[in-house]
């Protein structure tokens, strides 16, 4: 068994080589590179080979997926960055920054096409691989367009956030998951047991992220904390904090939403989610789903010992400080 | 054999209510159903569907490609209007002009991803099938590029318009033809000649545009004619004319490329096509390219008879006058 690093080095040492881009039109592939060698984590490739290599040894079926995954995934990311206005991605510009909004659109695209045309290679259950891929990929952008959505509604329920945030982030890591084990033969319960793993370490990482982004250390974060807090965004912590809140915590805080973004209102939002207990609910919401995380991991009808490196991934992602 | 207009109501009949779109998040799928209600000739699936025909009866596989490739076209023209900064389809309002950019982005992409889910339904032949739309997918995406290109180039040469448009256009006609083709269990020399029928087919009918464009009658076009001189956009026409052109006509052309848009713009680079011999030579390459594809359709080895709808199809293409 591999672990998490030693997937993450060899896959990142053949990932952008193995990619059949051909040299022209040159604007439109040299974008594609520019993203792509940006780095990032790996996460969603790498889950995919871990789970293939809990079944069999890791084969062309599985490196295919991991590259179909994470192309899809830099699609997707592509063209978040547009819909957000993001001038930086990974500390440097994003794509459509440096090479304008067409480009940003339609690298993104070709990118998703050559995300199916990788994942078109995969021999062992093709069509059940890519009916899942087509379901997770519809999933995603219906999470990002309910996230579009919360950004002009003032009723969004904890419930409907828990469903954003499980189409936009956790299905994927789920399915990347699922895919991988069906490269390697899993059989069926095997499989969704994985992809229940996966989705809810999913929710559990974005509820951390919600924690870490408002109470995380800025020095370890490589960023200032409260970024939410100052764009008004909709996270767990705030509803929470607006369903608990008793009348008074209820003007404070749509106050605070009124006033300009500074290192005040975030302060006097951090001690309104503490004093409505928000922080704390947040913390259960975060341990529950990673608990059952857990739990579905040991589900899964193989020796323990070839799980260690997915735990070992699953504790990377849920116990961090950054 | 069904004839082009029985196909095509048929059709547009099933098309929009067989889609497996969901009412969640509205402001996703609304969009979706307005630009796909907004209509359309719907050559492609049509030609999808009389290529399976020239072979077996129109089953599930060929209705389902049939979808997967106007989803797949009408994702593009959603793109490309945002790219052109296109304010009207069809008489009406383009998608992200309508709904705003992000949901022409997001409406796009799963629009996209519904095409592949589309497809993956297919049965018969689905990796051959599935490799086709990814290869033409992607050089629909590279012709789109280079098009965007060409806007800024001063150096474009015919060889590259013909390639252009060949990636934009050509080969999803020819594509439509062959995965039918392949739905209707065709074999491989016969799959192949009717995909050199549609590609060339989309070439004549591409420079059978540029002509009408410049040529054709106002009332019958629907719209003015010499939109493509006004925006100085690079034809077959205004290429042909610069590489024929003796000196002075060069500086006339160069001159009028200056000249802000207006109908003694319009006259006036029409009489250098025809002086320059431009639009006989457009004339005689669309001619070119239509005999090329009959003569590819009367190599498909089938009874003539049950060609006869395509044969119509393309006569109705390619003599046309609007």
């Amino acid at each position: 068994m591999q672990s998490f690093s030693d997937l993450t080095g060899s896959f990142e040492s053949r990932f952008t080589s193995s990619l059949p881009f051909p040299d022209q039109p040159t604007a439109l592939y040299e974008p594609c590179s520019y993203l792509l060698h940006l780095g990032g984590k790996r996460v969603r490739p790498v889950l995919c080979l871990m789970a293939c290599e809990l079944f069999d040894a890791i084969g062309d079926d599985a490196w295919y997926a991991a590259n179909a995954i994470e192309l899809f995934h830099n699609f997707t990311l592509i063209h978040d960055d547009i819909m957000d206005k993001a001038p930086l991605r990974r500390g440097q510009p994003t794509l459509h920054h440096k090479y304008g909004m067409t480009a940003g659109i339609l690298c993104g695209d070709v990118m998703c096409i050559y995300a199916y045309e990788q994942l078109a290679h995969v021999r062992k259950n093709l069509p059940q691989v890519i009916q899942l891929f087509n379901k997770t990929a519809i999933e995603v952008c219906e999470g990002q367009q309910m996230d579009m959505d919360f950004e002009t509604r003032n009723d969004v329920s904890i419930e409907e956030y828990l469903t954003m945030i499980t189409l936009k982030t956790s299905v994927l890591l789920a399915c990347s998951l699922k895919i991988g084990a069906l490269t390697g033969g899993a059989l069926g319960d095997n499989a969704r047991k994985l992809y229940d793993f996966g989705k809810n370490m999913g929710i559990a990482f974005q509820l951390q992220d919600d924690l870490l982004d408002a109470f995380g250390d800025t020095a370890k974060l490589g960023k200032q904390n409260g970024g939410d807090i100052r764009a008004n965004k909709k996270t767990y912590l705030l509803l929470k904090a607006q369903e608990n809140a008793t009348g008074d915590q209820k003007a404070q805080i749509a106050q605070l939403l009124a006033t300009d973004a500074g290192n005040q209102k975030v302060a006097d939002m951090l001690a309104l989610y503490t004093a409505t207990g928000a922080d704390k609910a947040c913390r259960d919401a975060m341990t529950h789903y990673a608990d059952l995380a857990f739990a579905n991991l040991e589900d899964v009808a193989i020796p323990t010992v070839r799980k260690e490196p997915l735990r070992e991934l699953a504790r990377y992602l849920l116990v961090r400080d950054k």
